[in-house]
């Protein structure tokens, strides 16, 4: 039985064949947020901690930290701020002690940066999950023997030098390259969480086919937990949320068992909760009648963060991982 | 390839693994509807024509026409209304010639009265889907004859005489009982369209992953078709189509090829569109911009219904079926 545990200081979250969909919460990203990336810029980390909240007040049990920021005010006064691996290490080690200050779930470090992923590897309490290694060789080197020093989960991305295959075959192969790259340094497949890459559909029309596809075989053949860019999917059609949300209980249906995504939509979310209540990973459907309850006080006009965050409040703080240890 | 074919006067469906998934209307049903049975009893059809009209515009290709009424003010004046067998048939018959009135996509035939079918298949012009056969003895020796005489496919339920077994693999045994006792008579396993039966998951905490197992083998091992009452799975939860939108792309996604539902819930539809785009089963996505467009037009208040047959009416009366002929 495959299971990748993730922890903080003071919570377990397990990722596995027979656990709820692991929700790894993307907000805290400053790629394409220009916005948050000013603000990280002028050393403002309100929305950080805001989303941070949030997602976690949604139903998050994992939370995504990107630290990939280009500070252009800074670039036009010093040139070293046009080089990502001077800005991301200490961004990165700003962004995980902020949200490790306000909120107490796994954390997972993200960044294209080598030095970022050191410098977060050594500012996270507990065991992070590392994101992410592909199967580049400059990167395989780099990246695995850092899994290895810290003893941590990584996500595997299944591309390598040749690009992101459109053929299936090619990046099962990737997956496969890593897995056993991974063995060779003493890294358990199940430490390995495998990105298969979800196509856009309105691009490649078996781009879903091909993830359902992917995931089954990487479960029963590699037997490695598995996780995506869930939104990635709908890029580019209309009325996206519902392609989304059809997406995921497909995918969690074929095995998928983790994805990085938005929690404060709540249409996303209530498809993941209902596909856990129908995969029987939701004990006497706890989580679904809460969350029924959630999108009833939405209906008077609370966003889903806010009635997310009052329903959290009257359960007397018991949401935001769901084994509580210590 | 298995490929179920019902037709009607003018238009084909397929029923199929690479086919969109089969919307069969259950609206047309007077159990349990008792304004509907009073409405029947008094001769007045006109419940069931704006039924027809709007099921189909909201994206049926097939109609459900279940005869199951009680005519409780006949029954107090003869007693002979207190049978099935003698209010049915003629009932079937006229709702039948009323629904062919007003539409044209192709009808299944729903009654538990041997009789009813049998006058249902009289009065339908085309190759109408019979709703049920069982694997209980008697029913197998009523209805076999029934569809191998008229030559139409036949939906088959797996319960047998010991009832419903909570035991998918007794509920897989039964449908391949009735498959091989069809066999018997000359009927194909491509004109057999089997209901798992889906339970309620308040009931059953793992009666969505018996489903999904029990489709997947009923394709690979039995190459049959699958239907299913859709909404029994969500029976007693709070939030129902919130249960019922993840639980088609599920069940599309593991195989199943129809299902016996409500069309006119914009929820329930927006999920099948979505899997059938994500199946690849959707060229170009025509279906699901079209849909898109309707679920705009709903934002200004109007139900899915109207906003559907607006955009019906707007694509010069093109939808109701996906191949139309003749």
């Amino acid at each position: 039985m495959t299971r990748t545990t993730v922890e903080s200081a003071t919570k377990t979250v397990v990722i596995g064949f027979d656990e709820p969909f692991c929700v790894i919460g993307e907000r805290i990203n400053p790629t394409g947020r220009k916005k948050l990336a000013a603000e990280l810029e002028a050393g403002d980390f309100s929305t950080v901690e805001k989303d941070a909240l949030e997602q976690v007040a949604c139903g998050a049990t994992v939370l995504d930290v990107n630290s990939g920021a280009v500070f252009t005010n800074k670039m036009a006064e010093d040139p070293r701020y046009a080089d990502n691996n001077f800005v991301e290490p200490p961004l990165m080690k700003a962004l995980i002690e902020c949200v490790q200050r306000v909120v107490d779930v796994p954390l997972c470090i993200d960044s294209s940066v080598p030095g970022a992923l050191e410098a977060g590897l050594n500012a996270t309490t507990g065991r992070p999950l590392l994101n992410s290694v592909t199967g580049e060789e400059e990167r395989l080197e780099l990246v695995l023997p850092l899994v290895k020093k810290y003893n941590v989960p990584v996500v595997a991305i299944s591309n390598d030098d040749s690009g992101i295959s459109p053929d299936p075959d090619v990046r099962f192969a990737v997956a496969k390259k890593i897995v056993e790259r991974a063995a060779d340094f003493g890294i358990p497949a199940h430490d390995i969480v495998v990105d298969p890459l979800v196509m856009p559909i309105g691009a490649m029309a078996s781009a879903g086919q091909q993830v359902f596809a992917l995931v089954r075989r990487l479960r029963e053949d590699l037997g490695v937990n598995t996780t995506c860019g869930a939104s990635n999917v709908s890029f580019g059609m209309p009325n996206r949320h519902g392609i989304n949300a059809a997406f995921l209980p497909m995918a969690i249906g074929a095995g998928m068992t983790s994805a990085i995504m938005n929690p404060v939509r709540s249409v996303e979310m209530e498809a993941v909760r209902a596909a856990n209540l129908l995969m029987n990973h939701d004990p006497n459907g706890g989580e679904w009648i809460r969350l029924a309850k959630v999108l009833e006080a939405m209906k008077e006009g609370a966003s889903f963060a806010e009635a997310s965050k009052a329903a959290t409040g009257a359960a007397g703080g018991r949401r935001g991982g769901r084994r509580a240890r210590g």
